[in-house]
């Protein structure tokens, strides 16, 4: 009886593939299947990044996103769906992992923090042996991108969705001194009437892309349009003691 | 007349020497000098980390941090201390700077999430030609090292220092969905009572070393002592809606 394989989630960090680790490198090599998602009809930005690093000679598992257009995402059809998707997928990579074969699943950013893997891993973590390359986030390689130190000695740091509610965005952007908001979009408008009800919109930065090609940045105040794609992130730098003085830092 | 150097920040990662990046390594290699901060009397934790790839014929600039200990934290004259330190630093690199020297300043984690590097960045980016090299960083190398998903979807994620008041980071553990405690060390009580009294001790998880050798990680409840470095972390994953349903999930 031959021994099951290795699930590893390989994090290839926030686009520019110079920020692969080590790590990920020596996974992709030793890896006996590739596995990603991507929605149907798109190309996959893990590809993307991992490119120059796949051997043709292993094999490639696309998990594709069901079209769900026609669903509410809040409605319970659409939860079924994507569980079902998810369940679907943990069996694809179950059956190569049963017969001995180690299966990367490459992730954008850090797989554990935001990421679909994560989806994978709660329903085969247990079953198998599971290892997880840690990766650059996308939001590390945003502000690295446009040089914004970001927090520093006892600031509290908060990772924020876009699609909260605009009285809901204030109060937390008001009660943390370092902020990063994610999934901005279409939530640009709110996210920008938040920001200049708690004084921080002169701070915010808006980065679109971050290390990927084509990466765009600006001060969101000289942001003259509401147009942002679903994966922009705006920076809100805390370190606020930083001006005249060593104060406020740690080691 | 020759042209100013390049200001270099290297994420190096959490301490995994594997952890490195592509872009992080041709840094190091392409510096004519390397930077670093350190304790005195202390191994640099970013010098053991890039030890393989340092070349024996590239000068290194060790910043040593003086000796306060005899200074309350708190007062002014540590504060000027410290700041002073951080001019004669910036200083130091200037002078190669200014000299034509690309100087690599080597950073555990990323550079411009709570590094020391940040108070370099503040002095010298405005006068010379500065890159960020992003790292993972300390909190992505403990989460993965555990195989503990973090967040996910629309949670909210926040960063805590261990120093705050016990009910500060009651309130603030209460009003997140995932968050990372920072700085745990003599503060490990207080951070227990505050995850109790919030109901969240039991999914709390007690990182030490994260990546590095000698690593340790356990649940916190199981954790029988209140003995823990300055470097340890706690780990509060969210993603509370993921049982048995692909709910809450991004994509």
């Amino acid at each position: 009886m031959s021994a099951a394989g290795t699930l590893v989630a390989v994090g290839l960090g926030p686009g520019d593939p110079e920020l692969i680790t080590l790590k990920a490198l020596r996974a992709l090599q030793s890896a006996r299947a590739v596995a990603y998602f991507a929605k149907a009809g798109n190309r996959s930005n893990a590809l993307a990044i991992a490119a120059a690093h796949l051997r043709s000679d292993v094999p490639q598992l696309p998990l594709l996103y069901p079209v769900t257009t026609e669903l509410d995402h809040k409605s319970d059809a659409y939860r079924r769906a994507i569980c079902d998707f998810f369940d679907q997928s943990a069996a694809t990579l179950a059956r190569e992992l049963d017969r001995g074969v180690t299966v990367a699943v490459i992730c954008e950013g850090d797989p554990l923090f935001y990421g679909s893997y994560m989806h994978l891993h709660e329903r085969l973590a247990r079953r198998y042996r599971t290892e997880v390359v840690a990766g650059v986030t996308g939001m590390s390689g945003c502000w690295s991108s446009v040089g914004a130190p970001i927090a520093q000695g006892d600031d509290v740091f908060t990772v924020l969705p876009g699609t909260l509610a605009e009285e809901e965005l204030a109060r937390r952007i008001r009660d943390t001194d370092a902020a990063v908001i994610m999934k901005v979009g279409r939530n640009l408008p709110k996210v920008r009437r938040a920001l200049a009800r708690t004084g921080r919109l002169d701070r915010a930065l808006y980065v679109e892309r971050g290390t990927m090609n084509g990466a765009k940045a600006m001060r969101l105040a000289d942001k003259s349009d509401d147009v942002a794609p679903y994966f922009a992130i705006v920076l809100v730098p805390g370190w606020e003691a930083r001006r005249g003085s060593g104060a406020g830092g740690g080691t």
